[in-house]
């Protein structure tokens, strides 16, 4: 097989781990005899400073004309108080691609239960999997406007809008545990009361996938108080920013979680969901398991390669189980490794 | 001191708790000379089930008329299906006595830790404030609308509406440990960044209290992995509407935990943060603490009665420290207690 991949290193430790991923799907192209074509483009806060747009034409050209997009990681201080800012260019980004599920997983490694912030016996075991709707609400919605006096933002969605996610989260339910818990706020916002209502349709087409809604604020409770109860979580923009990175925090292994943002049928776009870290760039510290396992993301939503996929994730598993550990999850026992040893221990499993 | 007090016990375990409050309110008045009037009114889902709506005439006519408000929980699933729903009552009741800043203490009772969800050293120590605006933003803007095919919301904040809550919370900060952290999401909110700038205006008037802006995603981050670094919280609406919930959970014993809504010069609103819990309703299981400590926060904030304040929360402590538990906060050791025992075991250390 054959594929072209974009690749965007982004800011700070972005392109550390982006050059890891990438020596990790050399591995996947040699073991299974896939060809992957990489084109490399500047993005975020060094397309600032190179182009003076975070997002340059030709990059969202070649991220169109891809199979799968791979991200490092963008943003950072130097670029907080610019009138431009790479934050930007990864919203027009999704807009662009139309990138509209963001799937998230949060995944306890047995083992790793120790660098939870939460007690073990509270997060054993925890699996679960966000989809985010990533291209409307009130990230997107006009008006928006500010003056000295007020400021307003809009939060819109259109039943499609809801639709499509919300079956995007009952088909991964299918494959997996078959739950879904749906997060609104229908006791206040109508766009709730919408997005409940497109739920209870959907849910009606998969008779075996349990259904549950929560209000959001209970939901923000119940992922530290119970974690373990749910499987697919899906909810709109910007209660998914939030739950889906206070979730993260539950793993204590930020570094090691990827993501996966789809689209309909074009490219998906792929990346860990930890910041460009810039305190930490270039010092071997980063944890490039994030981005590793973002390409193993890759190969199963984009390529349908789910045995490659699974090598990858295999030999990341092993390499944790061995006893290899970054900076930040490493704790009492184990070989602490900087970001290349970890990529090349990786590499060596695959 | 003669202070007239409108008690609204609401639904489910809220007569309970309303109940054990005005016992201990009737120690305070005993033991400091004060006398207080109490007016019960029908309210939430069983001004429904009278009255057919949540929040009759006669009710919001007693609370404006009053110098405080005490509200027990409102709602359940009885009237969750219906036209007219509790929750309806408590957001017309917010807006119309216009309690604008809602103070939600977070605090993790020495010797409760193993309570916590979270591990002890995580959580020993934590205690900080939240500051939430609660009648403006997405809760009330318009256009708020809904058809077949399409839902909108509106966020909009004036800057007076930001201005007087941000106030709120330097005031607070000011008496406390002098920092104050603000939450927004100003890389994607027109409103966020109106937010800030007011909150940076503001900053400039108390040069002694330390502020920080954190987006609402870490945020909701910071809250599992290092509560012990807020101070105040100030956040907008449904913000605070998630952050708060988020953080309640922190203590494990959300059944201890009061609030308060303030105007600028009306009566104020006092509940626990807890619902209505109708599974337990009439049990004896419910903990009073919460509604008990909200009578504090009257005293303190609408009657300007320290000493009283302290009185009543030195009794919860002294009870708690005696090993008095209902069974939401009862762990290895401790006396099993009901509300009533609770009740009269504060009452007497009053
Ligand atoms: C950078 C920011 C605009 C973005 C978001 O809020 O979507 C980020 O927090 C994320 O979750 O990917
Ligand atoms: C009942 C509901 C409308 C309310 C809110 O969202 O404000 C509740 O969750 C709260 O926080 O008091």
């Amino acid at each position: 097989m054959k594929k072209r991949i974009a690749v965007l290193p982004g800011d700070g430790i972005g392109p550390e781990v982006i050059k890891g991923a990438l020596q990790v799907l050399d591995g996947v192209a040699t073991r299974f005899g896939h060809e992957f074509e990489t084109i490399e483009q500047v993005f975020g806060g060094a397309a600032i400073d190179q182009e003076g747009t975070p997002i340059p034409e030709a990059t969202l050209k070649t991220c169109n004309d891809s199979d799968a997009v791979l991200l490092g990681a963008v943003g950072g201080p130097k670029w907080d108080k610019g009138d431009v800012r790479p934050e930007q260019g990864l919203l027009a980004l999704r807009k662009a691609m139309n990138v509209y599920a963001n799937v998230r997983p949060v995944h306890v490694y047995p083992g790793l239960e120790h660098l939870s912030p939460l007690k073990s016996n509270k997060v054993k075991g925890a699996d679960f999997v966000f989809v985010r709707e990533l291209t409307g609400g009130i990230y997107f919605s006009e008006p928006k406007e500010r003056n000295e006096k007020r400021a307003v933002d809009t939060l819109s969605y259109t039943r499609e809008e809801i639709t499509r996610i919300v079956e995007k989260a009952y088909d991964l339910a299918s494959s997996r545990r078959r739950k879904v818990t749906s997060v609104d706020k229908a006791n206040v916002l109508e766009t709730s009361k919408l997005w409940r209502e497109v739920v209870e349709d959907v849910a009606k087409k998969y008779p075996n996938v349990e259904t549950e809604h929560l209000l959001v604020d209970y939901a923000a409770m119940r992922t530290i108080s119970n974690p373990t109860s749910f499987d697919v979580v899906v909810t709109e923009n910007m209660f998914g920013d939030i739950l889906s990175d206070e979730a993260s925090v539950l793993t204590g292994s930020l570094g090691m979680m990827p993501s996966a943002s789809l689209s309909e049928n074009g490219p998906g776009l792929y990346e860990p969901i930890h910041g460009s870290a810039p305190d930490i760039a270039g010092s071997g510290k980063a944890n490039p398991i994030g981005m590793i396992l973002s390409v193993a993301m890759m190969l199963r939503h984009s390529f349908k390669l789910e045995k490659e996929a699974e090598a990858v994730e295999l030999a990341v598993f092993e390499t944790l189980q061995a006893g290899y550990r970054t900076q930040d999850i490493f704790g009492e026992s184990g070989t602490l490794v900087t970001t290349k040893e970890m990529v090349n221990q990786i590499h060596f499993r695959m």
